[in-house]
């Protein structure tokens, strides 16, 4: 079997559970990791992977079909996307909203001119989450959706708590509201505040001589990550953090309430809901996925910047056009 | 703007309801009814649309940009579907899942002489349950996927009952088996029988005289319909039919159980969930959106027999590429 090369940009959490994922995937072989950090300071998971400095990537071009950039949102990808788009194919999981069309056309302007195909916002939201806010909403085109997030631990939530004086270390878990979720799928098509919709639960490990009740203070009064919440503050041991918080789950849910019928009398709801014990392993297995669209779209000659709504379902799968039909249709 | 000019084929419940359903769709507009009945025969909910017999159809190739294909899978769509790819874009909700790839060969083989686009096996299983079962396995490679029916109406085991003597009205609900559903969720891998997937519950009308044991007997040994299943059979008035079940509802879920890590130590599910009032409203708004995306693929040159997964998500959707990347990504 042809195997499709992948090299691995990053590797931090992210780039080590795409190294485990390609196991998963037996048409796919992992070239290498690539990182800024020296090569020699990176510990893999299997040893016998080579590690590059990302500067040698550009003279590699003939020995990677497809680059995973599992860089994060804020600074590495609007850097790497677009600079990496000009020489590979490309997946990634740039996750700022609000930044996507400009990220969008700073990568297609570099895979239009290279003949690249480079799949943009990818993983689970943006990912699994916007294809089934669109094909939800395509199919109730009189309704309403909504997103919830968690039960799961926010990253970068957690870390806003780290930045904190006197605070050691942190997990923050983001946390649906059931009344708004049934609300919901009861079609009340309720208008939902921040605060109805989900709430906060902080485990904090404070230093010794640090005043508690400033740190509280500080969290729950925090703009934009806080203080629209209901947000529970606990401290706690740093052992008892490590024990009981040192995971990363998340997931989340996706519904569109609708009606049809010539006087909207049928109710329907579309409900999509990911229970993730590892929202890094979990990203990049959808990651990797596209890595697999993204080869096959640049030989059908489907170039440039691309989500996830540009690429049609069997672009993913391992299996060929006619087991699909036989088996998964 | 542009309307997408629609003809419906049949004008059983699918063939209404895709007549309400072109209602909430903005940037389409329905041409005409095509039945094989006399058109003077057919009692339109909005008395303006034109009824045309299907015979005039293959006149009409200038008038009407996609045939939605209303239909039953066991002997109208065999011999449409390929007779009309020859004519027009279509879509259908194909749904003898054993047929599909023979089924698609023959409409796949007229579209292309033709270059029109058609779309089969639309709809919500096969169709949103089939692209749901294709993204999970993508996503989880290790793992498995189930999928479960109702709590809903099932037509086809409605009329094996009709049709045992002694019978003059009655409604089939397959219900699935709440234990069964959680055993997945808790990632036990079960190997699950017929049985112990769903159950089946009969609300059966029986003619004055009749012999109910023996219609129940009949019910319950019926081979591939009822046999393999838990049966409950209800003797009910006709007027008690009428009221408490007029209605086609119906629903399911896919669930997908798959495990990631270096042994496999995390745990993910992806569940996708229908509930819905009417079974002949949404799969009607699925083929519309299908219809929209037959539409826009033959403007593009992709010629042939499609399957939803060879749908790109975009072309559902009646947002424009910018409008995706901004709000729904």
């Amino acid at each position: 079997m042809e195997k499709i090369r992948i090299g691995i940009v990053g590797y931090g959490n992210l780039g080590k559970s795409a190294e485990l994922g390609i196991r998963q995937n037996k048409d796919m072989e992992l070239t290498g990791i690539f990182s800024r950090r020296n090569p020699q300071d990176l510990q893999l998971q299997d040893e016998a992977i080579p590690v590059y400095h990302l500067d040698q990537a550009a003279q590699m071009t003939d020995q990677i079909d497809v680059m995973v950039l599992c860089g994060g949102s804020l600074s590495d990808l609007p850097v790497q996307g677009p600079a990496l788009a000009g020489l590979f194919n490309t997946v990634d999981g740039f996750d700022t909203h609000a930044k996507i069309p400009e990220y969008f056309d700073a990568v297609n302007l570099k895979a239009i001119q290279a003949n690249k195909t480079c799949i943009i916002a990818s993983g689970w939201d943006p990912g699994m989450f916007s294809l089934n806010r669109i094909y939800a909403e395509a199919i109730l085109p009189v309704g309403e959706t909504y997103t919830f997030w968690g039960e799961g631990v926010s990253q970068g939530h957690s870390d806003a708590i780290r930045r904190i004086d006197g605070v050691l270390d942190a997990k923050q878990y983001t946390i649906p509201v059931p009344e708004a979720i049934e609300a919901v799928q009861n079609g009340s098509l309720p208008k939902l505040t921040t605060r109805e919709k989900h709430r906060r639960v902080c485990y904090v490990v404070a230093d010794q001589g640090a005043d508690r009740q400033r740190i509280e203070q500080t969290i729950k009064t925090m703009p934009n990550y806080f203080a629209d919440y209901d947000t529970d503050v606990h401290f706690v041991s740093e052992d008892d953090l490590n024990r009981d918080h040192a995971g990363l789950p998340h997931g989340g849910l996706v519904i569109r309430y609708g009606q049809t019928g010539s006087n909207n009398d049928h109710s329907h709801t579309i409900e999509y809901r990911l229970k993730l014990d590892s929202n890094p392993d979990f990203t990049a297995n959808v990651l990797l996925a596209y890595a697999r669209a993204a080869y096959r779209m640049n030989r059908d000659g489907q170039f440039g910047a691309k989500t996830v709504a540009d690429v049609a379902p069997a672009y993913l799968s391992a299996k060929s056009a006619v087991e699909i039909r036989q088996q998964l249709i």
